[in-house]
């Protein structure tokens, strides 16, 4: 048999842009099973609602695992060549950052991660980084992080897109 | 007379990133007269000044009709063919959840009443997901409510474009 | 020796999309010494670790002007052909705006000056009209402001780039 080409893909964008959605379907265009690996941590109720939204619109053919925090590990360890979704970044910082875990370590083991794939891999995550300036010390921390997190994986990423209104605009 | 074809164009952006003057000139290509579907209310002194220079900025040939909760109706009862800009979305929803109208039938009129309009369509609303998570519950449903309205709205759009300081991106 | 060409370019992207090293890319492609016109001030540590960083950045090659106010005169009076940076618009903005200077005045000068422009001009600033409208007025109007310049300086230019993850989308 031969070996499932490698491809890693970046989805940006916003709140409600569709990036799952996407990203969803990308991996779906290649033959199951996927594994869908979860990085939210449902810590209130408007999180759990999204969390059932998002798997309740996918269907058979999903194996799920959660990582909240050691992604890089859950990517390693996935069987080989199957595809791979990744949804969201996002939450996994935010994860990262609430454990005061070490964010430059983290980054450079899930960019070491996502060159060692060994097949198709797609990774979603919001761009929070367009508005005005936080107020909030944390909050200016965070977008810090995920720009430099964003930055990291598309630069050795195949493909990177910036979804508006539920379409992809390439990137890369 | 030949019927004028139908074409519908979602304008996205920040805020003055010339959305409106973008949407107007896609208008006036077109031949006079043209329908101006306005959506705000003027609840304040800085939103009075905004719609003022917006009006002032359209010279003659512009009808207005003021839209702030209806906005299916207006656009299903324009004159056959006349071109019809609606500025903006973002202010509809505003009123509609202000007013604690049902939001999912309101997104489902407009939705269909775009698929039937007879001549150009040109919808201007505001990109607002691409920022840190809001504190305030009310404007987290605010963008999440756009996000879906902007991709229910662009699945069916012949165009798409994404405003950049003055200057649009094409999404679709 | 023939004089270099006119060319003005304005890099646009949100918080660490990598705006400064695409920028300093583009004016170390051609030779040095460089103009690096520095619109910082650092009102604290946050502030003064970033600046610590971007020059730390920058190698050999690299002339610094600081302008954090008088940007136009800092344009006009650079050595003729020399390759300038401006970094960035958005903190000059921001100085203007708490020097309460007259905003459409200076927007007036830098546009002029960027129009007289003898050699490569690159210029970075700060997308932030792409969130929740801001609670704060003084946030509203920056956001304003920066869109009112962004599009006047884009009109304008040559060639206009939105960062996203540290690559360029080209927006003209």
């Amino acid at each position: 048999m031969p070996s499932p080409t490698r491809s890693v893909t970046l989805v940006l964008g916003g709140a409600r842009s569709g990036k799952s959605r996407h990203a969803e379907g990308l991996i779906e265009a290649h033959p199951a099973p996927w594994l869908y690996v979860a990085t939210a941590q449902a810590y209130d109720d408007e999180m759990r609602a999204r969390i059932a939204e998002h798997r309740a619109r996918r269907g058979e053919g999903w194996q799920t695992v959660d990582a909240p925090v050691d992604l890089a590990g859950a990517i390693a360890s996935a069987p080989a060549g199957m595809p791979i979704l990744v949804d969201c970044l996002t939450l996994w910082l935010t994860n990262l950052l609430l454990a005061e875990a070490d964010i430059p370590a983290a980054r450079a083991a899930l960019a070491a991660a996502c060159r060692q794939a060994k097949g198709q891999l797609v990774l979603v995550s919001n761009e929070v980084g367009l508005g005005i300036v936080p107020d909030n010390a944390l909050a200016r921390r965070f977008r810090d992080e995920a720009g430099r997190l964003h930055q990291e994986l598309a630069a050795d990423a195949n493909h990177v897109v910036f979804m508006v209104a539920g379409l992809p605009m390439i990137v890369k």
